[in-house]
């Protein structure tokens, strides 16, 4: 019941990036050193988060990223499922179905619906605009 | 982000373990089909829930399972760390440290403190004794 390795890299580059000052770009080499990834690791994540539409990449030798939209408009929820896909808690709460017999009127499920509730909305509602502290 | 198969299974049986009749054993065969989980990860599970104190094991052929107490002081979080160790919702709030430079006032940590100490309670306050539904 843990956060994957790879997406709370994630979550520390986007919020390196977030910090950065208006056209200034994060390069690979800045961000890793700043909070400890990886470098290799780093820029494969990076890809992805391109990608998944959250960060721009610039090439060259000055390039590097930067958000693509203002920080109040990216989640924690948007970061993390861009590395993870959908969050669910619990096998049975993932949208489809558990995939067991006591579906209906399962009791354990109906706990993890309301957890499932609870921390997406907390995701969603933590934006990089309103962290807590500088980089 | 998940609670692992595992845990669940172990939720599922122990909980159709604490809707049984004073005197009356759960038996492996039983808790598999009444609850869908293999047989076979269903002794190990059962194995363990044995080891952690939260279950009884009586031998013979008409041996089986019950809680070794009551419902009500049998947590969700009891079932899940005696499956997964201690629940730490992300590498940062694991009781160590985090592993990264940026402990100190970092902002993506404070915010999974925070969740950590919810779905924590969250886990703790969900008993046996208070499931919504029947068996």
């Amino acid at each position: 019941m843990q956060l994957s390795r790879k997406a709370d890299y994630a979550l520390r580059a986007v919020a390196y990036v977030s910090h950065l000052k208006k056209n200034e770009l994060g390069s690979i080499g800045r961000i890793a050193k700043a909070r400890g990834i990886p470098r290799e690791f780093l820029a494969k994540i990076l890809k992805e988060l391109t990608r998944a539409g959250i960060l721009v990449s610039f090439q060259g030798v000055t390039g590097g990223y930067r958000l693509s939209r203002p920080a109040k408009e990216v989640s924690f929820l948007d970061v993390i499922e861009a590395m993870e896909g959908p969050v669910a808690v619990n096998l049975c709460v993932d949208g489809s179905h558990c995939g067991c017999t006591q579906e209906k009127g399962c009791e354990i499920r109906s706990f993890f619906v309301k957890q499932q509730d609870q921390i997406t909305k907390a995701l969603k509602r933590q934006t990089f605009a309103n962290l807590n502290s500088g980089r």
